[in-house]
């Protein structure tokens, strides 16, 4: 009897950062502390509501058009989502069909394992450096893929050019993909490898540098061949998975360029602020090309500082794992919140 | 070489019915032709666009607390989704482990097979009476699970109580679907058994009856168990699958019971009306319990009409496939739209 509880399935989710209530400083989700272009306000004020009793453009046709223009490429290389989440979901389906293990970082974006899990492909979290750099020897065994996070989190370290190309060249007969979700806050993007290779993909949020992680987008950039297979997974999972304000919303972001690398700069100087001050309080912080700062304090444990700060209404994100234990990430918020948790940390730490 | 080709996947995607341009008459994906409610306008232009920022409450409790009262059961029998499309395929992943075929109705949504080859489940088509009603009988066998749609379409067919309960009882030890994307528009829905079974699952879309095909909103509804296996898929796949705006559109389409009616009553009307006219031109129509009626010409072949319509820029869709190269699927649209519909079926068919 009710063996219909055993075709369930048995998985264990991705956690994301917690999401409290108002009135606290929230720096555990890497969100943007600023909010979208007033672009995008005006695109949602003025939108045309009684028209959304009809399908939004299954394609998204428009936006890939203008995301084309944005990024140098043809249509025929832009795909997009319901955030970038969906859009590596719909890759894991796509692209990975060898039986052969997935290789990513040891200590990475945790939901990687989760749609390996979900998806049923085998995969090897392999070592990180010391100091926790990529270490590109160990993407020379024979694999049915490879992820690599660029900048890394929750470490914010950003690898160049060399050694991205270094990964790629051995792995010619594999698909290599570049989450890019905080390059945006770096120095570095791997766009312009799209031209010299077709079995690489670009991964992009809007989520963290575009202050739109309420509204669920995400990119993906790559050669015909891969955009194809990806749209196809897409078509045999949602015909529409963006619906047709996000569609308006995301367009309207890309047409501020100005206000967005604003706000990029404000946060990156907030960061190197954050950063030197921490340092001054006993902390070990990495160098972060992201929005978020990766620290570790030289004598009182991770998991106390992230306890007291959540009583002093600061929530940050402590990732109770091996290596990651004495661990916090940090995201970057304004200057006035930065300033608070600082204090609160002074209080803590000295 | 380039063998990373040979590992990307192979699927037939799901095709949706066209999307013209403005100025036709859109007759074939079955869309309310009138907007949603005045409610849905107003949270979407008094939306403060600032907060879009942070990200969405991933849970969506408070919609979900608002569809429990709805329904008249617990927030744990409710799940949300980024359209019924995407609830059912964390249902195909999350509820349909064994090795045995799925079944579902030979003519119906042809979604269902292409979700069970993406997600590699077994599936077997079972047959309908002649009359496209559904046999119960054919779901007796040993199977991994069962979809019913109900109305089904493109029929438009609705079952009663009785025969799904027949269905039902016969599969204690499988799970049944019971997709009530249409049902809005009939006289019955099957959420009275969710007291008697916990191995059963009722899907809801807001693309039909609510108007907000463009929003992308699905619903699912069903016992603890397995309500908290279809969360367990979503937060494996994409932790936050309704954007902020969504959440509160959807609420805001709950909120108005009374606008809501009166767009069904309409189109409930217009359904009748058009039916009859239609029988007179010399047309076998099913009786509907859905937006749509299902109907072939008694002389005139269906494709031939399908293609003289949309000459005259009215789009009604058309399924080139065996049992079905004789019947054309009609949205029913507004009083107008039907009348103009109606017209150039005489020119045609007289």
């Amino acid at each position: 009897m009710n063996s219909w509880i055993e075709n369930l399935i048995n998985i264990e989710p991705y956690v994301p950062g917690e999401q409290p209530g108002d009135g606290v400083i929230k720096l555990n989700a890497n969100e943007n502390p600023y909010p979208p272009s007033e672009k995008v306000g005006r695109v949602i004020r003025e939108f045309d509501y009684r028209k959304l009793n009809k399908y939004p453009d299954s394609n998204g046709t428009k936006l890939k058009e203008k995301l084309a223009v944005y990024y140098g490429l043809k249509t025929s290389n832009v795909s997009v989502g319901n955030g970038s989440d969906e859009v590596l979901a719909f890759i894991f389906l796509a692209c990975f069909c060898s039986e052969k293990p997935l290789l990513f970082p040891e200590i990475t974006y945790s939901f990687y394992p989760v749609w390996a899990d979900l998806f049923n492909k085998n995969f090897e979290e392999v070592p990180l450096n010391p100091d926790f750099s990529i270490n590109p020897d160990v993407y020379y065994k024979d694999n049915g893929g490879i992820i690599i996070p660029n900048p890394n989190a929750p470490t914010g370290i950003g690898q160049r050019e060399g050694l991205l190309r270094d990964i790629i060249e051995h792995n010619q007969n594999q698909i290599v993909i570049i989450d890019e979700a905080y390059s945006d806050f770096g120095e570095y993007s791997a766009v312009g490898l799209l031209k010299d290779y077709d079995n690489i993909i670009i991964v992009k949020t809007y989520s963290k540098s575009r202050g739109l992680a309420g509204q669920r987008i995400g990119v993906s950039l790559s050669s015909e061949k891969i955009t194809e297979k990806i749209e196809a997974v897409k078509n045999s999972f949602n015909s529409y998975t963006m619906d047709s304000l996000t569609l308006e919303v995301a367009a309207a972001s890309i047409d501020d360029e100005e206000y967005f690398r604003n706000c990029i700069n404000k946060i990156k100087k907030t960061r190197e602020n954050t950063i030197k001050h921490m340092r001054k309080l006993g902390f070990t912080v990495m160098e972060s090309q992201a929005n978020f700062v990766f620290a570790s304090h030289d004598v009182i444990g991770a998991e106390d500082i992230f306890l007291k700060l959540k009583e002093r209404g600061i929530y940050v994100r402590y990732f109770n794992k091996p290596k990651l234990s004495n661990w916090l990430r940090i995201t970057v918020g304004t200057d006035d919140e930065m300033g608070i948790l600082l204090r609160e940390l002074e209080t803590i730490c000295l």
